[in-house]
């Protein structure tokens, strides 16, 4: 059988609406996720035990934050790095082998550019990347490479057993004042109902661009004239791993909401 | 080169060793996952637009339970087949193209098999089987084949918008009892921290052995002299899948724990 052009034609026409079929744009079932390892409210009780290696943590998302086994430091996953800004200030680059007990990852396929205004602090770029999102019922992440002019970021000491609440520990953590540095923000955002488990609004972590110091970022203003490379990535799915032991031994139904933005506020 | 069977016998052992090192038995990332479409919050508040198609969600999962499209019944999935209990008690089986606004969907790997004495009510059952996950901070899933001395099931009837919220559908749910029955009940389990997004605590659907009747279980007693197949699944992964539009109307920020413990119990 000889086949024409126009076979070709009517062939390829078929696949194109086979494949239009098959994946219809509404649907989120393979839309990218927050992975999030470890539960929140476990972490505040004293839950440093690590579950999940950083070598599977990578394969899990490019970008992110968390801690590290014992409270071992804040983490700051960049480009598929992972790196772990200790208590003393340096950054250190963990072996795959390390755990951690807590970490939120992403990816970012389709995010939007945004422009921020230069001289914004903290609270003003969050109700921009809000405004941005539309609907406040999603997870999201966010990219921010630009220079700041001043930027408070912090790390927590290592722990050992018995451990005591992560409350009680910050209240030791060292404290790191940068000016007119340049860096990238990590950013990622829970809704309300992610009270519990996760971190609800935005919870943000710091590396500078030579990845020497950052930690958790507890305020920040953007330099007064610069322009700020902005990517956000809504995500409509998140995905959750436990641990296989450990949370057995935590009370996981009070309200913990005040000693979670405490913490994150360093207060 | 002539290869022995000391060869051989080296290199099964090389892989085998290999695998474990890929498999590690602490981690959980690619363990079997609580499937969850939508929010049951939004659900409470009215949000019954469907938005992931039951052809998409039976890839997710072959045991399972929800509603439809227009709050249009209530759903059982058992051996990968979605069943429809209308509000007329009939069941139907819906077309692929269907949606779903709230669905929980499951595969049972490793299940344990459990015995139940004969007999036993709902709360008693499920005391069982808390017992028996040992972990309270777990997702799991359970399947009951058996015969029941009683079983009171509900459907609630299709909506038109605007939608009224499911509190005050459920005021006109059909009500479906059933004596000495044959058949079989789905239960997914939250943990506390599922507050706002999920159901803490069991939910249980069901279907009879012929598959033509079943519905969302207000209550249940065991037949006094029968022995109920029952597997349990411990699930420490969350698959979480927002819809695509849909939820920024709902505040999902307040407390429904009453309004949905009120709605799951046909109050």
């Amino acid at each position: 059988m000889r086949r024409t052009p126009s076979f070709f034609l009517a062939f390829s026409l078929i696949l194109a609406l086979g494949l239009c079929v098959q994946a219809p744009a509404a649907e989120t079932a393979t839309q990218p996720a927050l992975v999030q390892v470890g539960v929140i409210d476990a972490l505040l009780a004293g839950g440093y035990e690590g579950s999940l290696r950083l070598g599977t943590l990578r394969t899990l998302g490019d970008i992110g934050l968390g801690t590290f086994d014992a409270l071992d430091g804040e983490m700051v996953v960049l480009d598929g790095v992972v790196h772990q800004v200790l208590a003393s200030g340096k950054v250190a680059r963990p072996a795959d082998s390390l755990t951690t007990p807590f970490a939120q990852v992403a990816r970012m396929p389709s995010p939007q550019a945004l422009r921020l205004a230069p001289g914004l602090d903290l609270k003003a770029v969050e109700a921009v990347l809000d405004a941005q999102l539309a609907d406040s019922n999603v997870f999201a992440a966010v990219r921010i490479e630009g220079r700041f002019a001043s930027l408070t970021a912090r790390s927590v000491p290592r722990q050992s057993p018995p451990y005591r609440t992560l409350a009680e520990v910050a209240k030791e953590q060292s404290v790191f004042p940068f000016a007119d540095v340049d860096g990238t923000l990590i950013g990622l955002r829970g809704p309300a109902f992610a009270k519990g488990f996760g971190v609800p609004g935005w919870h943000w972590h710091f590396l500078t661009r030579d990845r020497t110091r950052g930690g958790h970022v507890l305020s920040f203003t953007l330099a007064p004239a610069a322009n700020a490379d902005v990517r956000l990535q809504p995500l409509r799915r998140l995905e959750l791993i436990l641990p296989e032991r450990g949370l057995s031994a935590f009370d996981l139904s009070r309200d913990r909401s005040r000693e979670l933005h405490a913490v994150e506020a360093g207060q």
